[in-house]
């Protein structure tokens, strides 16, 4: 399908609009009416050059408060459409938004309504336009896009259609199948946005919280699907009023909005797929659909089995020190990198690369350590490489030696690096190429076998740049295949932190993104850190070996354990081995969790390691904020914070 | 009265947060569990601690889901509360709130809630606590103040009564009305917060946006006199649950807290005394509250005349620039500050100091310029600044010469300074100490008198650092006395920018605030804006005659013009003009507006010039996003945008 964005989902001025747009790889674009009245180019001007960029202008918007006014009222509005017009005309546009008029003087009449789109329709039909009228979910007569429909039919003129928009329709709760009512040549244009789902006035929810499609709670695969079956074939556009992205980098929301675009065709591919003809016309309608639209067919993603890998940036500093929590952790040093200063550290199927010649640390405080990159463990790591392309994934350019395996990587919006990997047990002879433990020197890997407390990696969690969390979750969801879960506040004491848990669906690869709540202000210390959790066996035993080894555990407050046992209702026999082993607890229906964290490695990571009994499925959400602040004053208190 | 603070209202660890309230001046707090439950002193130490700080513990808070439960989840939260009850013996507090419970299975059963209520206020009498129990506005069962009174009534347990919100109240439209019709010494506790008005999900409310009174749309003045009303003499305690706050420094959050209480207490002392006796109750007991309490009582507003002078603080460059700028608008270089660096440039009423001494320039972009004082034209400025002092406004240290006026200077939120001062004619003999002219020698002020095209200062417009803005508008609403209006969302190409007119009851002060709606990202050049808008008597002949001295003013795109004259059907006698000075137009009413502005002076400043016709009383800000879009392409084209 022909993919469009309104210029008023980017930030920046027209001609910065456009350019990203073009940029992206966009066919189409609306011309949003302020961009235009604030550009000093004239419309032909602005025609010229979109004609170059190799833009379509689909749509120009929006027409506002024309229908169902007084009769003195319509001729002013209708001098105003033809200076419009004259305006489209130059622009080389023929299509014109005009939405359900708001003004209090409204007239409740829907003969009128027709009466007058029927005398805009002939206005427009002689200046070679089309009017696409849409329903406003605030409206002052017209705000469902049956009613709009209605007065439309019965306006009964070529040149007048309706255009449908997917929040105005979702965020009322209109049921979409009515879409199907609608013939597809008098269905003129279709916007889309989804919307993170809060209660709240629809006009201010539709100005600052729309988002991309997937990034919202609206099923907007299911209302695509309608709009496919009325036969509408034209563009599907992107118009999402918010707040973010109009202080965002243009090139990168428009990334953001095409992959979403991407990963809604393959949704609707996949639903049209499954599709039969059945007995009705919906059912004929959805087959011919599917045989006559073209949408985005990446490769499905490929299960992951776990993380082959995980690896940190580190300075000497940290790395001496990631080492020896390492080593206090039961992990050995398990090989090296043949050559690149990489070392890797492993326990059970848990490795860990400590990277010390990546970064530029320029801006780094001493004693800097980062998660740099995640490695997920693909059985056919060239089709999940070819999926993250497809979904619009970043190649990361990679220095590679003669005899190296050759990784995909990709990089996530937050700058983490992921890689596509498969580890297989390496023979000189038969290594497959793409298994990368060929690339190190193998030293004591055998040692490891049956030993150790550790079993794997649980989870990943990765801090994100403030308001860049909608883009993270929706890049890890589409390019990896992951499932995105609740999320949740939690209250550092600088601030709230917002956490999502994204997941593979056999529960292999666990990531958690985290955010602060807003950006600015005095960001909280928590806004910048990264962990990993380790799973264990049995994490009271582990916790006891780490003791001995005297790795160094993040203290947590006797009146944590005291609310524990009475938030809980425990007693002292559960309590008091918690307690003395510093360990964490949370339920969750039959489920158990256990876990503690090392103190800070640096100023952004740490160490966590855990123990999920009968199914637990979360992350010790409860105990973040306990954990937060002790992180907080262990920081302060050793001057790590300015 | 006795001022609290709830912990939760403040940033930081718990002993961060106690500091900050008693630095302040608070005379208790509410302690948050969750604060106590992340710290690692035990609660014997909090107490201790706060004793110190001289603070009383007046509340711990909040126990959760206890009431109307099956019998033997009754037994788990009676064993729960005494765990409790142990802790705030330990620290010293005997009010314990109970909030309403939210629980699904919460049974609908007032006389079982009083019945349970009445066996843990037992519990509670024999550790030495009172309950104050609050329906939370998303309670369960329970969600209205009337309904909680209802069921302590019924418990009739001398332990037991109510806490009342201001929030839970006022959020869901009760009438307040009703809280006389509870006995004074069944109030055990009363949280105040302000909400800014939207319609929400009233939970999500509740937890992001509450704030201090004054900055949102309750009535607050109202609520307390009800309180007052029955007799409650205890706290007033600040309960607000805010994003912004938390990720902010917790002494400024606390002192923006007190202050909003010192203006309450005005705002209600003011009702309480033009209250009479009247014949019923309700009256006596008015009367009564204002005999009893005491309440802040500052001097009232000094109804300003004006701006005395606004100041700008310019680097060398900046300097020759704005005299440019000037002399160019027509001001006259009419006076030079004795013994500063500072020049005064006049024309009309209108006077800015240009101030070369003041700043350190070293993180200014070369050209720097910024407005750094606005001088408030007072009849009395030692009452001002009276005033100014007991709403915690912070004093300016101030090097003065020997024979320099004596004028109080405060620092607002943003770094403005703000003088109160009297512009009288200077007489070396006779000139009265408050006259700052007498520190200035003068040059040609006679030459001004008749001439020049400018009358005075219209309005100063001033940027505020993002989430700042509440704490600035509440400054300059109850220092300086000024009245707030209605904010709009104004959009800059990147970002949307937030404004707010706040004006002294004459209208001679006039100052915009002006804020992004978001932190973070990548905010708008608008975001550091600030511009002096100066009235003239005719402003084409205003824009003809600084055209003719080569004045660079602003350029406006055509696609403006034609938009105007279609928007608001003129013909073209009308546009034409305004094109050809580049003014725009704004109507509102019966009122007209017409205004320009010049080019940027360095990366924060320019000028407006502004005519009012018909008592217009807005600042066009149909056109700031016109505005604002040409001036950021001036400025990304002349590189001064990184």
């Amino acid at each position: 399908m022909r993919r469009s964005i309104a210029t008023v989902s980017l930030s920046g001025t027209l001609e910065e609009k456009l350019a990203a747009a073009a940029r992206v790889g966009f066919d189409g674009v609306e011309i949003f009416e302020s961009d235009l009245v604030s550009c000093p180019a004239s419309p032909t001007e602005v025609r010229l050059r979109t004609c170059d960029l190799g833009l379509d202008i689909v749509l120009y918007q929006p027409f506002r408060d024309f229908e169902a006014v007084p009769g003195d009222l319509l001729d002013v509005n209708l001098r105003r459409a033809e200076r419009k017009f004259a305006v489209m005309a130059d622009l080389g546009v023929d299509l014109m938004l005009v939405c359900s008029n708001v003004a209090p003087g409204t007239i409740d009449d829907d003969d009128l309504a027709a009466e007058q789109l029927h005398r805009l329709a002939e206005r427009a039909a002689s200046n070679g336009v089309r009017i696409a009228y849409e329903a406003l979910a605030w409206g002052r007569q017209v705000a469902d896009y049956a009613h709009a429909w209605k007065i439309v039919d019965a306006a009964d003129h070529p040149n007048l259609g309706v255009c449908l928009d997917s929040f105005h329709i979702l965020s009322r709760g209109a049921d979409p199948a009515g879409i199907r009512d609608i013939p597809g040549q008098k269905l003129f244009f279709v916007q889309l946005s989804d919307a993170i789902p809060i209660l709240m006035d629809v006009l201010r929810w539709s100005r600052h919280y729309r988002c991309f499609p997937g990034q919202g709670g609206f099923d907007l695969t299911g209302f695509v699907e309608h709009v496919l079956a009325t036969g509408y074939r034209g563009p599907l556009s992107l118009e999402v009023f918010n707040d973010v992205l109009r202080q965002a980098d243009a090139e990168r929301t428009a990334t953001d909005a095409l992959r979403s675009l991407v990963a809604l065709e393959e949704s609707l591919r996949r639903r049209l797929e499954a599709s039969t003809a059945g007995p009705g016309a919906w059912g004929r309608r959805r087959v011919q659909a599917r045989d006559e639209v073209e949408l985005a067919a990446p490769p499905a993603p490929v299960e992951p089995s776990g993380f082959a890998f995980v690896e940190i940036t580190v300075d000497p500093l940290a790395e001496m020190a990631a080492e020896l929590l390492l080593r206090d952790a039961g992990f050995a040093h398990v090989a090296s990198h043949r050559t690149k200063s990489v070392r890797m550290w492993q326990q059970g199927e848990a490795r860990v690369l400590l990277n010390r010649t990546r970064p530029s640390h320029k801006d780094w405080p001493r004693g800097g350590a980062a998660v740099s990159a995640i490695a997920v463990e693909s059985p056919e790591p060239g089709r999940s490489a070819d999926r993250a392309k497809q979904m619009l994934a970043p190649a990361t350019p990679r220095s590679r030696g003669p005899d190296e395996a050759d990784l995909f990587a990709t990089a996530a919006p937050d700058g983490t690096e992921v890689f596509f990997c498969r580890t297989a047990p390496v023979d000189a002879a038969t290594r497959p190429p793409d298994s990368w433990l060929g690339d190190f020197d193998q030293q004591v890997i055998d040692d490891l076998a049956g030993g150790g407390t550790i079993a794997r990696v649980d989870h990943v969690a990765l801090s994100q740049p403030p308001y860049y969390f909608d883009e993270a979750s929706l890049f890890y969801q589409s390019v990896l295949g992951l499932l995105r879960h609740d999320s949740v506040e939690l209250a550092d004491p600088h601030g709230l932190v917002r956490s999502q848990a994204l997941t593979s669906a056999g529960g292999a690869i666990r990531l958690v993104l985290t955010v602060p709540a807003i950006g600015g202000g005095l960001l909280p210390e928590s806004a910048h850190f990264q962990h990993i959790a380790f799973a264990c066996h049995d994490i009271f035993a582990a916790a006891g070996a780490m003791r001995n080894r005297e790795l160094p555990v993040l203290a947590i407050p006797g009146n944590y354990y005291d609310d524990l046992a009475a938030r809980l209702d425990l007693d002292r026999s559960r309590i008091e081995p918690l307690r003395a082993h510093g360990i964490l607890y949370d339920r969750d229906g039959g489920g158990e969790f256990f876990h503690f964290y090392t103190t800070m490695l640096g100023r952004r990571m740490f160490f966590e390691f855990v123990q999920r009994v009968n199914g637990y499925q979360g992350y010790g959400a409860s105990n973040t904020p306990v954990r937060m602040a002790a992180q907080y004053r262990h920081m302060a208190m050793a001057g790590l914070i300015p």
